[in-house]
């Protein structure tokens, strides 16, 4: 007991005092000091969301982007203090390319799948990449801010931002103007287009979901000095999950894409987000799993889900199952960087037939959001979320 | 110069490795380790503005507070996570009240002095309220961040937030909270009124152009190291006080009444921009003159800026004045807390003749905003602009 509480302790410390101390040993293991945190961004590939996506329209949004940089550091802003002109460029290009881009690409094929030919424009298509852009901005300054609050280390195989030299904290200010950037590139481009308003709305009722998410995320960590696993529940995990990740993943891609082509049905709208939304839980669920039983060989990465105490899917079903003793195993065992306090944790997910559970949810989820889909009236939509099923279902990476 | 430049390297160490040691031999003067940040908040009150405010109108704006705290944690957000609700109440009851909410009086005050007697409801009042608590709590988010990234102590008389037990970088998210709250607010509450989409870009603007203030602010700070004081110059000053200072705390709130009452005449908001922000200017280099030169008696605040290395007025006037010899004096006694180097900066000020070289500056821009403030064609705004203008010249406090 005293032993966990002394690690998360001495966790929480080390998120405070080292804030700046480089641990260069340990930057080989990307957010090795995030303990505790719940619920990790997932790494949706195209491939995975049943997009896939061409070399050339890959190439051709890439090539949008010293555009979005012009935009935001000539035109658009219209600034008159140089030095910000050449610091802001700056964050824009070491934080926003670099990541795999899915949700911009998912905006993009969404946008190509949903589109009549009459709106299937160059112009618009060359719109879709400048909104996915924005969406990959958004991504960028959740992540800069993410970094900084969780004291991480590499970020996409580089330095964090705020761990650049002489960046530090100026990082929360650089993520803001990244985030304004977002409302910089809509004004300029989409201010005449009658789906302005939503698409404003859009991205900032799924930021507050965002920030809503990373607060219980962290309400939840800190909850476990005091409480321990009290706080592990499903609705909590579902609840996280939702706001913090399949909101911004999952929904808003495929809702500016709507928003694009003129899909104004309200029915539509709600139906469409509720089969995300458990899509986005699906995914999460997924890699949870992963993480402790997927081969590194095949998903590229070594789970630690475990040792940083994480509030995931695992967790809370085996929190579910357990008797008095059992959870007092997990209760000293959990969220300790050590292999034999680990191995404890397995063992008891097998004793507790977590396998097995994951496999039975995993089928039951797939048969709700089928159905869900069945029940949509929109046939592009429905051939697409099917599309979207069919390519994580089972997935084994 | 090793000592100046010691100095600084040890303050910028204390920003890093300290960022967590509360300090409460000092808390009772804020922003102790904010050394070299140019431009403070300036204190605004009301008469200030030229809108004496009513304790009675005062009394109403304060009556409007719990319903916004309601709306956003009840039918504003519709949250299904109860913990974030609870702790999201407490981030907007300890951060946004407590100030003395001078832009929002302004704008409640504009907006009566704007307003026909059909636009003057008590609806539109109580609209004019709601707008005035959007911007205490753009205020409130951006001294959140703000206190964060300065190391800061106190705040309004009480701890800063992020210093609070158990909070630290979870303030960072807490601000985003509170920023998002601002669009919740504006889609409950106008997303029907013909000028919703203004309002919204207004307050993307004016945070932008809030953000690219702090970092100009920072860039300076942080060049000091290696340049010393190169970069104290009257270019830099104009834009980090227009950008970090102006734009909100004085274009905002009567550019928002504007909007409000339908004054929607392009050449009106950019003449008034114009003066708002010349009135910003003036009064930001007389909050760093008396900072200086002003009586604590009568100001009510022992001024620091000189210990603290700011970039202020009397700094950069001071380089334009100097010779070679001068300017090493200055490099090694500027921004170092100690009595004996701050009197030495004062001497070289007196020998410079600054005092009179504000007064100069100051009828010289009071004749410029004069000029302009007759030149525009809006009677009302002209009234309020002059009455403006009238309460801040020669002001000393």
């Amino acid at each position: 007991m005293n032993k966990i509480l002394g690690t998360f302790t001495r966790v929480l410390q080390n998120r405070r005092t080292a804030f700046f101390l480089f641990r260069t040993t340990t930057v080989n293991r990307e957010n090795h000091f995030r303990s505790m945190s719940a619920v990790r961004t997932p790494s949706v590939t195209p491939v995975l969301m049943g997009t896939p996506i061409s070399k050339e329209e890959l190439g051709n949004f890439m090539a949008a982007f010293p555009g979005i940089v012009k935009d935001l550091t000539d035109n658009g802003v219209k600034l008159d203090a140089p030095d910000v002109t050449k610091w802001f460029e700056n964050v824009l290009r070491y934080n926003v390319p670099g990541g795999k881009n899915n949700r911009a690409l998912t905006l993009v094929q969404s946008f190509k799948t949903l589109s009549s030919p009459s709106i299937l424009t160059d112009e618009n298509l060359k719109l879709s990449y400048i909104l996915g852009w924005c969406v990959e901005i958004l991504q960028a300054y959740q992540l800069v801010l993410d970094d900084v609050m969780d004291n991480s280390i590499t970020r996409r195989g580089h330095l964090c931002w705020f761990r650049q030299k002489d960046i530090g904290l100026i990082a929360v200010n650089d993520a803001l103007l990244l985030e304004q950037a977002i409302y910089q590139l809509l004004k300029k481009h989409f201010k005449d287009k009658p789906y302005y308003k939503h698409i404003l709305e859009l991205f900032y009722d799924v930021k507050m979901k965002s920030a809503m998410g990373q607060c219980l995320d962290m309400l939840i960590a800190k909850s476990f000095k005091h409480k321990k696993l009290e706080k592990y529940t499903m609705d909590n995990y579902t609840a996280i999950v939702k706001y913090k990740t399949a909101y911004y993943s999952f929904f808003l891609p495929v809702c500016l894409a709507m928003h694009m082509t003129n899909t104004n049905d309200q029915d539509i709208f709600r139906q469409s987000k509720a089969i995300l939304l458990e899509i986005g839980q699906l995914f999460q669920v997924q890699d949870d799993f992963l993480d402790c039983y997927g081969d590194p060989e095949v998903t590229g990465k070594i789970g630690t889900d475990i040792e940083d105490g994480k509030c995931t899917w695992l967790a809370v079903v085996a929190l579910q199952k357990i008797n008095s003793e059992q959870k007092k195993i997990m209760e000293d065992n959990y969220g300790i960087d050590n292999p034999a306090n680990v191995a404890v944790i397995k063992d008891l997910y097998e004793q507790l037939k977590l396998p097995n559970a994951f496999q039975l949810y995993e089928e039951d989820i797939y048969k709700l959001i089928n159905t869900r889909i069945q029940n949509l009236s929109q046939g592009l939509l429905q051939d697409m979320f099917f599309k979207f099923l069919e390519k994580i279902y089972k997935r084994t990476f």
